[in-house]
């Protein structure tokens, strides 16, 4: 269990992400929490992230998969290694495939809850599996592809 | 070949898509042109748009590719069916599945050109491939299974 959030570990120079770097006002300040075994985040989209009236945009799902499969992929390699995430240089990854379906509607006015977990992982790279829920209802389920940055 | 982009046909009360739709001012406003054959797009992402420096974030590649795909899917569907984007009820989709496949960095500073083709028509469905260049650079390969809307 890690207080902070895996994105507060990113090194200063690179926390940029418009999804979830700090040192980025005008993103969306996505945070991944980390419990040993999965990835957890909560998002609440604005008024602005529409499809359709009432229904939440399919794209700021994808943006939310997306940082916070990098950010599962990031904690769990950690872990796995046994690093502290404080540790220099910090294991970083970036996207290489993005899968997201979209499995019922998500209506605007709900919290989000990502869940996240890393399903294979190898020294290049980790595939991680994603659902987004709003309230008891799957929104959407992902799968993403995070290659490992070369140190 | 459509003198105005797709979504400036979509209807009043439904054109609020933080990604593309013209009464969202807070949203990317992306627009796709029709030739007949391929939808075209483009695109030149914010300073804000970043994953790391100087590189772009995939999630707005994400978004470039949802929209821009619905929009061929929705041009393609009236011009397979010889209707007028302006008859009514407009022929409209959604994103039931979205892939992408970041092939390389894309760089900040460039217009991203975003092409798309109609793969494969079903009377419930359509299937879009969508290719993402900045200048002579692929970025991102993407499919997308666009769901038709009930009348």
């Amino acid at each position: 269990m890690w207080e902070k959030a895996i994105q507060d570990f990113y090194p200063d120079d690179i926390a940029v992400c418009y999804g979830c770097g700090r040192h980025n006002p005008a993103g969306l300040a996505i945070k991944t929490y980390w419990d040993g075994t999965e990835g957890t985040c909560r998002f609440t989209p604005s008024d602005d992230h529409l499809a359709y009236p009432g229904v939440v945009y399919g794209g700021l799902i994808a943006c939310l998969v997306d940082c916070h499969s990098i950010g599962t992929a990031v904690a769990a390699a950690h872990d796995d290694e046994g690093r502290d995430p404080e540790s220099k240089p910090m294991i970083l990854f970036f996207t290489a495939r993005l899968e997201v379906d979209y499995t019922a509607p998500t209506l605007v006015g709900t919290e989000l809850f990502l869940r996240a977990r890393v399903e294979e992982a190898t020294p290049r790279k980790s595939v991680v599996l994603c659902t987004v829920h709003a309230d008891d209802v799957l929104c959407a389920k992902a799968r993403v592809v995070a290659v490992r940055k070369k140190e």
